[in-house]
Parts: structure tokens; sequence; C-alpha cells
């Protein structure tokens, strides 16, 4: 995809000095970009490299005033790097929705409503009665269960798996591999020493802004939903058990596990590999350490706690101090002993 | 899919007063269910519900009188709650179960050997001389290697993976993206400081009633066979190496990891994230607390299990109230020294 | 795939004594293999079994004298052991490579190029540009975005999915279900609670030899690459994050997790289940025990260390010696008080 320097101005609400008509079909640092790249001078520490770079334009500050001849396209606004984060956020938007069309073959049913501006990749596939919204991206490989609905402005990336009944709102992004809505854990132990199969015939509801990362799953509910709400976002290889619930804007980092019916409030953070033990509840805003394991509800929302079993941080550090110490301390105690013992 | 009252009776072998005709196609509690749905009611804290409910039909007690109009068909049966859970027992089957027929495309060997009543979704992939049994479920984008035997009553979702030469037994389901059968991770160290590969040329036996949850990951042998014996029960994200043994009804909880050749017994229960050792024995009915680490054997049947490195439950749990208040513990050391010296 | 005992022994450098136009299509022991099997003989203690032994060939030592009849073919070479070892390395370099041509329906790009030996399994997608070498295994269900770069003898195995703009070397091997390049996790928050994507528009670098795990996802970098150097091996359900580094020949067992811009150095092991913070840097030759979670640089090549936080293993294992006897610590220390107090 190539846009003109001028076209980038257009979009930045900048001026121009140098080429306009210049191609841009990437972006790049200042001393590493080439021919057909954009990049930005906001720090003066780099300014050496605007002299000599090979990229086709600059974005640059209004009051800047080269010292020497510049070979790039001079792109002013009010702040170079504010305009150059504007530039790269409309990038990607760009990159990941500029796909388009029906590649050949796909699967997709005869009831199946799929809305405009789709891309709808080889090998995708799409079932009965599923509804899907406008601007939908699909990538090859993606499978959509019956009856699934799907809104606006969602792109399912290589692989995603949606079974069926899942219903996915508007502006979600579902990285390669995730799963949404396979079956939840439940057995029931038998007196003969096996397990029985409990149904689970819930479903999983992903509210608007929702972005799921790379194979993470999160399981269908046993009846009714498991639900991640608006604006929550969930890194790679996530464990969302049935029936739980992840609050808005919760952000919850790579390999955590939910388990059964827990339900997570809202803004809250998850650091990796974070465990969280089936039907409590984690009050808002609460905060934990990457590695812990919580084993009761936490009411009081924000809340920062770390260690498996988890604690008040603050109290988690200080007892890890002592811990290190610990043959110290128990090399003092044995003193003691002894020297009341001798003194008795 | 629809069904009526008057089956849904004989199912279960009840009476029905009310419109014996009325179709259902769905399940719901009976405060939120509307046409179509059936539900029950068992505990009488509900009865209200039943007067005001939209469902088409509700699944009482034998001795329920009415004390107002009901406008749902009624089902008698001995235990309307175990009414109920046999019918979701059944709906789930029954749903599980209902895909029938081949899709197009999907790619099958002409050496292939594939049952009746099974479902092939477009876009399934099975290889040469794999053996499959009748009622088998292959969801879209199922690859099957060569070589693969296949039971009967087996579901595997959307893009499972079966490499070649492994053993699937019979009703067993395994949920989206399970991977069965990869490369063991095993390396020799050369002395340049690089690794070699360890040819891994075993495969994976899954023995009949296998439950396997979505993204779990199954190595192959590097000789022989990585088993997982009957009715185990694995969750999401977990991870079984080369030559391992899962023992039967073993469950075992999301994200949960097994090293190389190690041996886990009947019966036992393994938390979420919990790590086990390569080449150790866990004996039956072990039970292992979430985010436990566990390096060496457990020799007693029925041990409980927790922490990293796990020692017993019980001892765990005594350490860990200490541990919260080490920086007392400290002090009062500290202070204990003070006055022995002062003493002295 | 079948080749005579005379070509083995070519292949090996060895001689065969008995039939060498024997047929040879499997490895196995000695004890448990049949018609069409190699196995070997390399201690005497399995000796009897070579006299009773179904398979069609045995490798022995220079100097093996049977002391009764033998049925199968005896191929002599320096070291059985190493004959078979060797063998079987070949054995599965074949097996893994045997694949050949091009299976229907797959979606190749017109302006795709693929080198010399490839297999392309169904189903597999290779998008716009893509430039992959020769002898490039794709099996079903691969999925190769836009622009990506594959070298020579690489396998993709079932389900692969690696995001546009990504570089793979030579000699690597990816096993099912591997997501290389996804969206990197970074999300600004806003004041209104809520977070907006930072984008990602950077790339995955796999260098020579390196070998990745089923469902290990690697995520794409911010801008610039993340990078995994040659020669590493990562296991599976592993997460590598944006910006993230690993070093040459480091060993990554199943279930750690790299944060976003941690370097890893080369020549290190990382045990199963450990946790990196971001933003660190990891010193060659660094051994971190399984579940161990990193949170500072590590400083010193040759550093174990152990726990989370992690320290040094020595010090970690004596501590946790003293953290099991915690409660006699505090009861010590409770008597020791009471005794100063009586003394007082």
């Amino acid at each position: 995809m190539e846009i003109s320097v001028k076209q980038i101005a257009q979009i930045l609400g900048g001026r121009v000095v140098g080429d306009d008509s210049a191609m841009i079909n990437t972006v790049a640092k200042i001393q590493e970009g080439g021919q057909g790249a954009i990049s930005f001078l906001a720090n003066m520490k780099y300014e050496e490299f605007i002299y000599t770079t090979e990229v086709s334009a600059v974005l640059v500050s209004e009051g800047f005033e080269p010292k020497k001849e510049v070979k790039a396209a001079l792109i002013y606004t009010e702040d170079a790097y504010s305009a150059f984060t504007a530039l790269l956020t409309e990038y990607q938007r760009m990159m990941s929705f500029r796909k388009q069309g029906r590649e050949q073959p796909s699967f997709i049913h005869d009831s199946a409503q799929v809305g405009e501006g789709e891309y709808i990749g080889a090998f995708a596939y799409i079932g009965e009665n599923v509804k899907i919204g406008s601007n939908v991206k699909i990538y090859p490989h993606v499978y959509i269960g019956d009856n699934v609905e799907i809104g606006d402005n969602v792109i399912l990336y290589a692989g995603v798996k949606v079974y069926a009944d899942c219903k996915i709102g508007s502006y979600c992004t579902l990285q390669g591999g995730a799963v949404i809505g396979s079956d939840g854990f439940g057995f029931a132990p038998q007196s003969d020493g096996t397990y029985k199969t409990i149904p689970q015939i819930g479903n999983v509801i992903l509210e608007d802004h929702v972005d799921i990362g790379a194979n993470t799953v999160v399981d269908c509910a046993t009846m009714g939903s498991t639900v991640i709400k608006q604006g929550a976002k969930l890194d790679n290889l996530i464990q969302v058990a049935h029936n739980a619930v992840v609050g808005k804007n919760t952000v919850i980092a790579s390999q955590a596990g939910i388990s059964g019916s827990t339900e997570v409030g809202d803004n809250c953070m998850l650091g990796g590999q974070v465990g969280l033990a089936g039907h409590i509840k984690v009050a808002d805003r609460t905060m934990i350490a990457a590695q812990s394991g919580i084993a009761q509800s936490v009411k009081e929302p924000g809340t920062k706690i770390m260690g498996s079993p988890a604690i008040p941080s603050g109290e988690h550090i200080k007892a890890f101090m002592v811990y290190r110490k610990l043959p110290d301390l128990q090399r003092k105690v044995a003193e003691l002993e002894r020297k009341l013992l001798a003194d008795s």
C-alpha cells in the first residue's frame, strides 16, 4: 500500500517542504530507513541523521530549521512525535483492515449474513445462521460455528475458532489460534471412580472493544454466558473457564488462568501466569503481580496483591526479605537457645 | 433442532399435563426462558415463576399441584431436577452429535476408512491409511495425519491436529486447537554449544473416554507411546511431554504441565498451572494444589501436596502462616538477642 | 517407506551377515519388533533376544559372535548403539521430509515463490510476495501471510500461522498450532479508564536451526523485530512477547513466558513455567529452575537461579529447608521469650 507525502500531510494537518509527490510505503527509524519510508525527528539529539537519512519523508515540529541541505521531504506539524504516533495508529488500522473481498475456496452457509467491506480468506468457515456486521476481516482457517453473531469492525486472524452460539461485539480483535466457546471443564465424579460429563450448553459473550490474544481460550458457560466485558484486553495463552466474568477495561497478561464462575472486576490488572481459583470475586482496580495465586475473593477495590497464595504486596515483599535470610535467623535462634541454656 | 413435549416426556418416562404438541428447541432458567424453551421447578422457592413464565414446558416432580393457572405444559416425573439433568445430558449429546454428512471441500485420502454416521466438516484433512470408527464427528480444519486410528463416538472439534501414527479410543472428545502427537522436546547438547535433535519416532495413545481441552498439547514419545489412560480428563492449554503417562480417571486442570517420562497414577487430581518434573512417578489418588511444583516422586497413594517445591498440604499451610509474619519473628529474635546481651 | 538391509548397511558403512535383500520399514526394540523392523544389540544383557527376535535385521558391533542360530540379518558396524542412533536420526529426517508435491485444494498467491522439493498440504495458504526456499514442507492448514520469507529445509506442521512480514531462516521446525508474529500486547491507558491500542508494526525473525513447539506464540515487535537467534529451541505453549530477544542455542521448556523487550542471552536454559518480567537482560548461560519468576536482570553469566521471585539456587534451597520448619522455629522463639521473661 502506497500513499503520497501530500496525502499524509493532509491526514495530519501539516505542511510539506520538499517533494510532496514522493510515495511512502513504510515507517522506520530515521537512522535506519530507506526510500519509501517516513520517519520523525522529535529529539534534537538525533538531528544529525536528518542530513544523511535515506528515508523519503521526515515529520518535524514547527520551528525546526535545517542547518544543512535535507534530501527528504519535511512534513511540519505542531509536534512531530504526536504526529508520528497518530500516523502509526492510522497506518496499522489501514494495514489491518486493508484486506478486501472473498478468496476461494471458502465455506459460507447459505443462511449466513455478512455485512459490507468484508474480507473472507481462503478456507474460512462460516456456519448456519451466522450474522456478521460490516467491515469484518476474517482471515484464512477461521472457524465460525452455527448461530454466531459478530458486530462491526472486527478482525479474526488466521485460525481463530468461535464455537456455535457465541456472540462477539464490535471493534474486537482476536489473534491467531484463539478459541472462543469450547466446552467448559465440568465432570461429576461417579461412585466407581469415573467421571460423567456435565453438559455445557451456554455460550461466550465478548462485548465491544475486547481484544483476545493468540491461542487464548475462553470456555462457554455451563448455562448462561461466560462474559468478557467492554474494553477488556487479554494477552496470549490465557485460560478463562466456564461462567467466568472479566470486567470492563481489565487487562490480563499472558498465560494467566481464571477458574470457573470467578468474577474479575473492572479496570483490574493481572500479571503474567497469575492463577485465580474458582467461585471467587475480585474487586475493581485490583492489581495482581505476575505468578500470583488467588485463592480467596478480593473485597477492597484497588488492592495490590502478590505471591502464591497471594497476600498484600507490601507484606509479601517484607516477608520475602526475611525468607532469604532464614538460615541466618535459624542460626541466631539456635545460638540464643545455647546461650540461655548455658546461663540457666 | 426441535422436539415435541410429548417426545421429551417419553424419553424421561414422564406424563404431560397441558399441550404435548408444543415444540422445544432450547433449555432455560424458569425466570428467563421464552417460547420454545423447557425449564424445571425443583425448589419451591421459585414456584411463583411457574405462573408467569414464558417457557413452553416445565419439568415438575410428582405431587406438585399448581395453585394458579399455568400456561406452560407440565411434564411430571419422579424428581424434576434429576429429570432436567438427564434431559440436559441428552440434549448436549444430541447437539454435539447432530452434525451429519460431508461438507465440501474436504480432503479424504483414498486409502482412508470412515465408519457410518460421520460428520466431516469443510477443510477437514484425513491422511493415508487412516481408520475411523462409526459416529465420529470431525469439525472443519481438523488435521488427521497418516495411519491414525480413531474409535467410535469421537468428536474432534475445529482445528484439532492429530499427527501421523497416533491412536484415539472410543468416546473421546477433543476441543478446538488441541495438538496430539507433536514432536517431543529432545535435544542432545554438542561440544560447540549447539543442540542436535533427538529423533522422536513414537506416538500418542488416547484410551477410551478421554477428554482433551482446547489448545492442549500431548507430545509423541521418543520411542513407544505417550499414553493418556481411560477416563482421564484434561482441561485447556495443558502440556504433556514425550513418554509421559496419565493414569485412569485422572483429572488435570488448565495450564498444568507434565514433563517427559513422568507417570501420573490413577484417580489423581492436578490443580491449574501445576508443574511436574521429568522422570518421576506420582502415586494413585494424589491431589496436587494449583500452581504447585512437583520435583520428586510421590510414593504414598492419596497424598495431598502443595507449594513449589511441593510439600504435604497441611505442612505448607502451617509454614505459610508463619511466613506471613516473618518480619515479626525476625524482630522478636533481634529483641531476644538484645535482652540476652543486656543480661550478660 | 521401505529400504533394504543392504542400503542401510551402505548408509552406515557396515557389512551384512544374512539376507541383505530384506526390506525394512520401521525401528523397534529387539524384544518387541516384528518383520520389517530393524533393531540393535549393544548391551549383552539383551543377547538372548537376538536368538528369538522376529525383527528382520539387527545392528551389532564388530566382534559379536552369535552362540546360536540368528534368523535376522546382522549388520556389523564399529559400535551398534551409535549406528542405531545415526539410523534413527536419518530415519526421522527421511520421515519428516518424505512428503512431496502439492495437494488440492491449496491457496498459493500468484506472486509467491516456492523452491524445489516442496510439500504443500491441502488447505495450506501462501500469501502475496511470499518467498520460500527449497525442500520446505508445509502441512495442511498452515497460514503464511503476505511478504513472509522462509529459508531452506524448513518444516511447518499442521496449522502453523505465520503473520505477514515475518522471516524464518533455514533448518527450522515449527510444530502444529504455533503462531509467529501475532500483534504484541501494547495498550496505552486513557484518562477515562479505557485503553488505546499501540500499533504493532514490527515482525518476528527466526534465525537458522530454530525449533518452535506446538501452540507456542511469538509476538511481532512494536517496531523492529522480535528475534529468536540461531539454534534456539522452544518447547510447547511458550509465550514470547513483542521485542523480546532469545539468544543463540538457548533452550526454553514448556509454558515459560518472556515479557516484552526482555533479552535472554546465549546458551541459557529456562525451565518449564518460568516467567520473565519485561525490559530485563538475562546473561549468557543462565540456568533458571522451573516455575521461577525473574523480576530483575541477571548480570553474571552462568548464574543458577530459582524461586519466585528468583534468588541464587543454593540460597533458595537452604531458605526453603528452614521454611518447611517455620512452625518449629516460631515455637522455639516463643519458648525463648517465655524463658527470658521467667528469668528476668
